[in-house]
């Protein structure tokens, strides 16, 4: 058996030798290159484009501009599967071009090109006159009346208000004895900052219009082409190379309808479109900047009586993931300390910014940012140590959700929190760093976070599997379940191999996804990938296993029930022999004169359950008073993921979003200038991303219970690791210096206007 | 419905815009280039290659000779199937590279260096030590005691000898009354011409090893490759793109070994091997020259009372295809001319030479030239009118052959004479051509030809194919039989939309191959393809059909047996009304939040059956006595190839089948050096191609008998057009000057030969 060994990733060897092709490395020389003309105001509206200049610039093959888009056909962009239901469908508000600039960075025209050079020229050659109105960065001003109106449809710029209801908070709150606690968190703007931006290049065949594009969603990206377009979704055909990460920022369809539609424009000549650095922080997908008010009425012995949550979020100009962001964060609130009463008000609010999409995590860093935040506060205010405080408020073990239906099987948040005491010595520290004095003190704090697998019932949950075998025995796995650096391909060789019952190198997982030929999934994101694919592995792989076996029959005149593969060999069960090989059997199947066959099999698996994942995080930092800066000293995250397929790369995965997490705890913050709206950090140079030089050495650990529901006993571990960091490091901030701070991050900035604000500065 | 219908070729559009994407380019720059050392001995060995000075040679990377192969996996190079009877495998004797030379072209060493350049120059600097053998290049000779022996496990160079006896040849002769006609007739070596050069390239991924190449038969390299490198098959991925042309010689697995073997050498990195003009003619394939001897003893009324074929066929040096195409002839010879008493004698005999392989016709252009330049002798012999005797002695209607089991249905070859005759106004035409004097005479003259359709059951013929159904309701086909430029996609388009029942625009079929994901098919040979994938396409719609209205009874709550799809549509058959698009269907499907299934289908249909098809063609000649130079006025081929699927295709066809048949009975002819064995006109200014220059209207006719057995009802029709064209022109020389020209091509060298020989000129 595989599953739940460290076996080497199986892309390792290509990208040591650099023998991994991405998106670029793809497209042919001949390539014309497409550049965009972003807005350079923050709300208004395209009076002309004088093209002129730009148009004499020797190989220039075309200039677009926003008035050339004549069919307007408006497309959604998030990464979410289609609905054939209109009021589940994501809303559309998005043009190939727009003469309505919404943001600082929008797209209002485009440059196709012979070389760089000439396509660049182009583009400041292009001269614009606009209409300017009035704008707003900030989500509740924006909420205002009187406040500019960005997308008339929603007023107020509310694109979506939901709300959360549970018992009577109203007539709660009147119990005698209760406690108040009440405060205001906010998250800043981040951006994802994979290491490979955005790229993407189209040419059409006949008809058909193929894009090869750096994406987490082939399938999807198919689909909002086509609609993009106004095309048959048949007539798109996406393929999705390796990609060098994407952090759902790729889970958001970002310029291939563009690169398509001026594909479409000049002939299907082949066109490229690569978005640089600076384009991808301001015209891409940033995180949604969440403002959080939370209140709860707490009893004397530390339990919650009622409790309040009011959340708005920063959708930035366009609706992209929209209200699906801050509603999964609200939708955690009433869960992770269940309470009999509770109001939960969710609003996404349009800016003008840049728009805000999926990014690992999906609202719960934001919302756990406020939650542990507060629970922080709270235990505080109540005299009681976190940790005591946190157990005996936190989800109880049997706890079922009523519109999942997930339910908390066993004890995991105890075990986890068990766990990272024992690893960072917690109680000893704690009390350690107690009544500390002087400029540099220490603290040690912790935080829990709350996640649920893959998107059922929200969303449809559906991942095909195709299994192809090869004349030596060994097959190729088919998925729409991308690989995106992450070590999927990995993870479902483990699982094919166990299923079949093969030696791992006899599982070739295709890690390039085609839509015309890979099995429709919807792609990576929502921590689905070894969730969902493995629904369809298994089922896929039993398939595969159970038509070998018939073909065994035919060969060896035992019955498939006596039969089994183990080890890549066709075994008879009752005395264990081996009585040929895989390959043998496929060889045979395959040139048989009697009965040939392709020996393949393939099939969809719906997914009807959904899977909460648990953690923690535990961190100890020093704390600069005087100059104000934090330093972390050690940082340990506990997961229960159930079932580990594979301990390296799961590790590898926390690690990594300990470092995002780290990131967006102390340092990340993209700043917008007031005047003109302009997004000021947009380079790695300015943007204070975190990286392992600040860091101490990231320690994972996991509490494996495995997840009954599940076709490996995995559930969700993409997202989780960075969920739970940033309030972890806060809260340790407040533990070596007393001082909550509510404004992520905890940077120089925001700690010196809290450390004046409590006079220790 | 569209079979039968003259629709555009679904690749005619990238065609015309250059935007078809051949192996070079796909090959990414950053690849090394392989260049080969071929011999300049025609038989012998190597003692040492001196490498030194090559290697200084900036830019090399590696050199490899012959003593570099320490592991000698001996592999066949035929485009056959593999066969898990060692007895009828193909004949494994080639190394990637070899010390023991057996051509003058033979592949002795290879360089591996970062640019063309670098690699040619290093080629050159190579310095070659050899111990030199008589050679033979004449295939009787070779046959002779003494002569040089070529394989040692092959006496007297014989490959193979197989004899077919029916009857009693010795006695039947005996019969009285009868006269002997007797004749020597031989075929010349040609080669293919496509316009594409070989070209592959290889690169490792992980332990696997991926080669794009331009073959026929991507399923069946993948396997060559696997057992040229001692590697499990299912470790080798072969894709093949679009391909210029390929007319057999890429039925056989050409350099992908050496290249992939490069490429596993030097640790992975991706080579290029892209073979040149000179190389292709000499050192990748050839046709098989073969020498026929024919005797036959006519009875008084013009039947045929014994005959007697013997047939040596020259194999060149190494066994190739070997005995399958002089046996392929030999076969035809007892079927055609149907006679109680026949012996046929036929000889796979190695010399010196090129490899020869598949060409088009596999065989049965050499036959044809034997046996129908004998037969018009026969007829002149016996004062018949060719015409006469040939509807005389041509196999009758209702004819079985007892291997294949094929039968003749219908009155073929009377229909297609009948139709040759009026088209061509032959029999006007044939009397005015009597009795001719002077210098310039014309004559009018014709042949037939016999074929089968694909392999059975001399091997193994199965296709394999897979449908994925897309949200539009289109839907792409993915077989292994392959586009080579003959129009298969097109053809297969038609098949799989009328099966389903869909416009034409709604089948995508996946033109480029991928053993990886691919269904198993054989490739493109034997003029398989629209008779072999037909089974499969039928086989395959007619599944994804019964599951699309098995969901559709889900939809619509019609029992299935009272839906089905036309247009694109789902139709209630007792009413015939639109009950929802195929697109609504597919959509429904793959989003349904209550049954999601990505609706697909794949199987694999083994094909039992073989089917005859037949025709001939007519010719009308212009003969220059004195320049002994002939001048082709006018050519028709008339075809029962059963059910035509698209006539616009089917005419391409044959016109380019016609041409061939015009250079191989005009003017083709490889010529070897008796001193060195080295090819003398290896490119295509020396070699006397036939053009369209050289053509008059090219007119091509069908006989439209629809084949029982076949899917489609169609049947062969690639190879035919090129198997009766030499003998026709010859026969219409023969009426203009009354001289019979027994060695192919007519050309004015051989034509002055005969004339001489009988004192005309």
């Amino acid at each position: 058996m595989y599953v739940g060994k460290k076996v080497t990733r199986v892309d390792a060897f290509d990208k040591v030798n650099g023998r991994t092709r991405y998106t670029d490395d793809l497209c042919d020389k001949s390539a014309y290159i497409a550049k965009v003309l972003h807005s350079t105001i923050a709300h208004g509206r395209v009076v002309s484009i004088d093209t002129t200049e730009a148009e004499k610039i020797p190989g220039v093959v075309r200039v677009f501009t926003c008035f050339d888009v004549k069919e307007k056909h408006y497309f959604p962009t998030a990464g979410h599967p289609w609905s054939t239901d209109p009021s589940h469908q994501d809303v559309a508000d998005r043009l190939v071009l727009t003469e309505e600039v919404k943001f600082y960075g929008d797209d209002i025209a485009a440059v196709v090109a012979e070389n760089e050079v000439a396509a660049s020229q182009a583009i400041r050659a292009l001269k614009v006159t606009y209409e300017e109105y009035p704008f707003v960065l900030d989500v509740l001003e924006s909420m205002k009346d009187g406040a500019p109106q960005i997308h008339k449809e929603y007023p107020n710029n509310i694109l979506k208000h939901t709300t959360i209801r549970k018992g009577n908070y109203e007539e709660a709150i009147r119990e005698p004895g209760l406690t108040k606690v009440e405060g205001w968190y906010t998250t800043p703007t981040v951006q994802h900052c994979h290491i490979e931006n955005f790229i993407c290049f189209a040419e059409m065949t006949g008809d058909r219009i193929k894009v090869v594009t750096s994406t987490q969603i082939p399938h999807i990206v198919r689909r909002v082409v086509g609609q993009a377009l106004g095309v048959d979704w048949g007539n798109i055909q996406v393929i999705k190379p390796y990609i060098g990460g994407g952090f759902g920022n790729k889970q958001d369809v970002l310029y291939e309808p563009l690169c398509a539609w001026l594909c479409q424009q000049i002939g299907g000549h082949l066109v490229k479109l690569d978005v640089s650095r600076e384009e991808t922080f301001v015209s891409t997908r940033v995180r949604h900047a969440i403002t959080n008010h939370i209140i709860s009425w707490v009893r004397p012995d530390g339990t919650f009586a009622a409790r309040k949550l009011e959340a708005f979020s920063d959708q930035g100009a366009y609706a992209s993931h929209g209200h699906s962001i801050v509603a999964k964060g609200a939708g955690a609130f009433p869960q992770l300390y269940p309470c009999e009463n509770v109001e939960c008000d969710a609003y996404t609010v349009f800016t003008n910014k840049s728009v805000a999409g999926a990014m690992r995590g999906y609202g719960i860093p934001q919302a756990m940012w406020a939650v542990e935040c507060h629970t922080e506060e709270v235990a505080a205010k109540m005299g009681m140590d976190p940790i005591t405080f946190r157990r005996k408020n936190l989800m109880p073990v049997g706890y079922v959700d009523q519109f999942s239906k997930n339910e908390l099987y066993s004890d995991t948040f105890n075990q986890c929190i068990d766990k990272g005491m024992q690893e960072t010595d917690f109680l000893r520290k704690y009390e350690a760093y107690k009544n500390q004095t002087g400029d540099v003190r220490r603290g040690i704090g912790m935080a829990v976070f709350w996640y649920n697998t893959a998107v059922w019932p929200i969303s449809l949950e559906t991942s095909s599997c195709r299994m192809v075998l090869n004349q030596d025995g060994s097959f190729q796995v088919q998925l729409g379940e991308t690989e995106i650096g992450q070590g999927a391909d990995t993870a479902y060789t483990q699982m094919a191999a166990d299923i079949v019952g093969v030696p791992l190198n006899m599982v070739h997982v295709v890690s390039c996804q085609d839509t015309d030929v890979t099995p429709f999934g919807t792609g990576a994101y929502a921590s689905r990938q070894t969730y969902t694919a493995g629904f369809s592995i298994r089922q896929t792989g039993l398939l595969l296993k159970e038509r070998i076996l018939k073909y065994a029959q035919e060969l060896t005149r035992m019955p498939a029930y006596n039969l089994d593969i183990a080890d890549g060999k066709i075994i008879r069960k009752t005395d264990n022999r081996e009585l040929m090989t895989l390959g043998e059997l496929a060889t045979e199947a395959l040139y048989s004169l009697q009965h040939s066959e392709h020996l393949s099999a393939e099939s969809t698996a719906q997914i009807k359950s959904n899977a909460y994942s648990f953690g923690c995080t535990f961190a100890e930092v020093e704390v600069d008073i005087p100059m104000c800066k934090v330093k972390l000293l050690d940082i340990v995250n506990v997961h229960d993921a159930g079932t580990i397929i594979n301990p390296a790369l799961a590790e590898a995965q926390v690690h990594g979003g300990m470092s995002m997490g780290i990131g967006f705890g102390l340092s990340e913050k993209l700043l917008y200038d007031a005047k003109t709206g302009r997004a000021l950090n947009n380079n790695l140079l300015d943007y204070k991303m975190s990286t392992f030089m600040d860091h101490p050495r990231l320690r994972a650990f996991f509490v494996e219970n495995p997840e009954p529901t599940s076709a490996f006993g995995t559930k969700a571990l993409g997202e989780p690791p960075t969920c739970s960091i940033a309030p972890a490091i806060r809260n340790a901030v407040y533990q070596a210096t007393g001082v909550f701070v509510n404004d992520a991050p905890v940077n120089p900035h925001n700690l010196f206007k809290r450390l004046r604000e409590e006079k220790l500065v």
